[in-house]
């Protein structure tokens, strides 16, 4: 039997998702767990393979298993094995079919900024953190120009496996709730660190040294090694990924709320 | 020379605000970071001494120097040296008669409630939680019998060191956004555990366990023995301290905002 999970978890104790030779992925964690409910071996795959340090609010995955278990047991019984940061919110059985990876249309991502003078102590690891005040206009000017289908080269990571560069970035928008700054990110799909090389790149523009024009010619350019540094993990969150309808699921995205505002 | 701080931290890695013998009090660790920018040994005093677990948006401390520095490099010198979850938000030279404790008039704290069946992952630490529905309206009820000047004997921890039981509670007030629920409290001076302990019996009481008039007749009965178990350090803030404006000291109040809404 196929069963799917909708997972929340914070990044920052693991390696990331990918299930590593030390066991401190995300997905060694899971499988640990989901071995002590199904008495089994059982191997996870899903929606994002997520960065170190890399959050989710919904993290859509699946595995299969011969344990017949009621769905309490693979979200109360399972999170009974889970350290405090991963809980699973959901656990419904799919038709075989299924697959968290290859059957997601779309991934969603937030970025988290505490735009202030000095650095986020409550938030530490839960948010990025610029200390000078950014230009959201310029921002989001510079930002109109990844809209789309494009070669994201300027903004890959060297170690990126993508079959190739292009990708459409359905959604990129920026608001600012106080003295945080969220970006949120749709796609078919994201290359490696992506989304922490455009953050990068905006707030470089939003801090004035850069026009908003240079993002466009950035992503022209396709050289990564003109482009800003890559920002830092901290404030990124996986947000979920779309499904077919008839695949018939629970929510399979949780849209990220601004958390603590700051009223320095 | 005095000088006065605002410091916002995060309780989960420190053993409470106290130095300890182990060096892992919030207070060990801002000592240390002060005695790396002033060149000796600085003790500090805090409006409110916080148990292991409970975070600050804004305590306030202050200390004496003979060590000249600009007052940013009380901020960022001295955040140069603090653990990521601890951070300086401001630093002010006051007069000596200033006293971070016996200054301060009122003291507020907000206890934050993840209220939903899975328990939360991303905010691990930083919230409490209760599973089952809660009836907010009648904790309302329950707690309005708090409000005033009371002996709080039925909510003081047996190791409590308070001169008198009698305090004066301000505010009471109860919140609900999305799926999490806030507690403010605001008082001239609490007792050890008195919050923690009145949350744990107003969550009996919005758990449909206790009719809300039980939180009275548990006031006048003045007997710990008989109330509900203390709740949960995790959700517990301390959100600043009221003194006079004569001292014209920086903010020292952040109220907390609801973080991260779970819709499931």
């Amino acid at each position: 039997m196929r069963i799917a999970l909708g997972l929340e978890f914070a990044g920052t104790p693991f390696t990331g998702w990918q299930s590593q030779p030390d066991g401190r992925g995300v997905q060694d964690a899971l499988e640990r767990a989901l071995q002590a409910i199904a008495g089994a071996r059982t191997g996870t795959i899903a929606a994002g393979r997520t960065d170190a340090g890399v959050h989710a609010t919904l993290q859509v995955a699946h595995f299969d298993t011969d344990a017949v278990r009621p769905d309490s047991a693979w979200v109360r019984g399972v999170n009974a094995h889970l350290p405090p940061e991963i809980a699973v919110q959901w656990a419904k059985p799919v038709a075989v079919e299924f697959h968290a990876r290859f059957a997601a249309s779309a991934r969603h991502y937030s970025y988290v900024l505490a735009n202030c003078p000095v650095r986020p102590a409550l938030l530490a690891g839960r948010v990025g953190w610029y200390h000078r005040p950014l230009d959201i206009a310029a921002m989001r000017e510079g930002a109109a120009a990844l809209a789309g289908r494009h070669d994201f080269s300027a903004f890959r990571a060297a170690e990126c496996q993508a079959k190739t560069p292009v990708k459409t970035l359905a959604l990129i928008g920026i608001d600012a709730v106080g003295n945080h700054v969220r970006f949120d990110f749709s796609a078919n799909a994201f290359l490696h660190h992506m989304i922490r090389n455009i953050v990068g790149a905006l707030i470089h523009v939003g801090a004035g040294k850069a026009e908003p024009s240079w993002i466009g010619q950035l992503l022209e350019g396709r050289d990564r090694t003109v482009a800003a540094p890559t920002f830092a993990a901290d404030g990124l969150y996986f947000t979920g990924a779309d499904y077919d309808p008839a695949w018939n699921l629970p929510a399979t995205r949780r849209p990220l709320v601004l958390p603590f505002a700051r009223d320095d």
